[in-house]
């Protein structure tokens, strides 16, 4: 109920609106509105309350919350609801058991901080208070599991568009879903999915990004490998990443909100056939293709140069001894790239 | 507790064991001894108490529990923990839960009845409250997504096997993984998995099985199609399943006993790269092969012959207009079973 009251003083502007024209739009008592004032302004939202006049939103809380995650969003599923967690385990566990209880696709958990952030390959994913952006978006597409590994490369083309669009910094893919800024890691994706033996039933994509950790915050053996989209903003070969005078957090409001609306572009382009077109775009922002790489395959170490991906998603790499392979998943070092010089 | 006081009990065998060497035993007084009898009284084990001589256990429950389950089953992974439920939505949907939660490989949900049962290809299992066995083993198999068919082929071989051991009944194998007598569906398998692109988390084996459902206990569509393992032993062409004098129960928890521990077999042989042993005893007991089928592939129907399964798990058909064609998965019919004439 607050936050319908929010919106009718954020589509209100300047004007103030009554408590009587609120309470009379909501069929509530005057001091319940007055209750639902103080919560919001509890939540960081100035409102002014003026004498005759009524109310009047001064500024946008500094807070992140699912009504200004969803608020106008205009997507189709990515962000259709969404939970926000101060803390949790791990926003890909709690989305998998919402999955379970089967709730609507586009379902996005938000977290302030992960005690055990999840990143690929059972890896953990470093994920310090208020420091990272740390989602996890629940999609229900139509495709069958051999189409997944499209999927997953279509999730780092859609997170890099919206980094693009919220904070205008160009990212690089690392095979196959790393977004890199001079070679440091900003963002990992976990694509994780429920299935049949030939249904997807559910897939969890996981985004972590690294949003305003001073290299010093990441723990030492991260320090060469990974950077915050603040960093590299202020390193000011791109634009600013915050607005003059702008809350830090209304800028991670901005990049969760591009990801959620690039997500539901990108993931209905897969859905309806155009594949070529994202894959396309994936190997434009690539950082893998022509460079040497190294990877293990069964215990046995190889290395050669990545040459394309291949109609579903796989990594070919010319390798040295002179065969072709072609890599589903797994980890592949890439020269340049986390110090693999 | 109770349960370890139960143990010692059944370990007793005829002699009684004293309330004093109860408590001594676990640290307890004797009014605690008392109350934990009185519980598992209540829970319908039958325990005489003699005045100086102690306890002594006359007859075992005719309730289903974790510790009936899970006492000396002697497996390494399936029901090395288990939770038992009078009433749930979907034993697969809670294993879902609890994998999410990072629960232990192994983990198997009992359910004596379903609201919202699961079965393949989103349909729902009929799952009566006393009728029906309802299960699910959470594994976590170290195999890549690409192997899982053989491993969903490999759970009906264990469950064939499991109510050959319980009941004496033979039963056919309807591929992938329904289990059938006299041309009806005694059992169904429901196989989801969690995974990451080439990384299996999680499988979730779901396992419904018609005990005792007399034949007008099926709703109607199903009727001609379905049978029940008491209606199957009763036809007199196989020994009885329950053994004279013997709760019905009881015999429940031997066939779930029975299938956890084939279970553990099956599986272990499928990761132990022994694939082509479970795939020769699929055969043998398939009722699939050799016969003619019918199958829709993206809106077209087919017709032919299964020939043969491959050594990932696919089924092979002759179709009629001269094709072979692979299938991973899907809605087979096949002539003579489940009324297909």
């Amino acid at each position: 109920m607050r936050y319908e009251i929010l919106k009718l003083l954020k589509e209100a502007g300047s004007d103030y609106v009554t408590g009587v024209d609120i309470g009379t739009r909501f069929g509530i008592s005057r001091s319940a509105v007055w209750k639902h004032i103080n919560e919001l302004r509890s939540e960081g939202y100035e409102i002014e309350s003026a004498p005759n006049l009524g109310y009047r939103l001064l500024s946008g809380s500094g807070r992140l919350n699912p009504f200004e995650i969803m608020n106008g969003l205009g997507t189709r599923t990515a962000g259709c609801e969404v939970v926000w967690f101060d803390e949790i385990t791990s926003t890909n566990t709690h989305a998998a058991k919402l999955a379970a209880e089967g709730c609507s696709e586009g379902m996005t958990v938000v977290a302030g901080m992960q005690t055990h952030g999840k990143g690929r390959l059972g890896r953990s994913w470093e994920s310090p208070a208020g420091k990272g952006i740390y989602m996890s978006v629940l999609l229900k597409p139509d495709v069958e599991p051999y189409e997944t590994p499209v999927l997953t490369l279509a999730a780092a083309v859609a997170v890099s568009d919206a980094i693009k669009e919220a904070t205008g910094l160009d990212t690089g893919i690392k095979w196959p879903n790393d977004l890199v800024i001079d070679g440091k890691k900003v963002c990992g994706i976990l694509f994780e999915m429920m299935s049949e033996a030939d249904r997807v039933s559910n897939v969890i994509l996981g985004i972590g990004i690294n949003y305003s950790q001073e290299p010093e915050d990441f723990p030492a053996e991260l320090k060469d490998r990974a950077i915050s989209l603040k960093t590299a903003s202020e390193k000011g070969a791109v634009p600013p990443c915050t607005t003059p005078g702008s809350m830090p957090e209304f800028s991670r409001l901005s990049v969760i909100r591009a990801v959620l609306k690039q997500l539901d572009i990108v993931v209905r382009m897969v859905i309806n056939g155009r594949t070529d077109e994202v894959l396309a775009i994936w190997k434009d922002k690539s950082v893998t293709l022509g460079r040497e790489v190294s990877f293990t395959l069964k215990g046995v170490q190889y290395s050669g140069v990545a040459t394309d991906i291949t109609g579903d998603g796989k990594l070919l790499v010319e390798c040295s001894d002179g065969v072709r392979r072609e890599l589903l998943s797994g980890e592949v070092s890439v020269r340049g790239i986390y110090g693999y010089a």
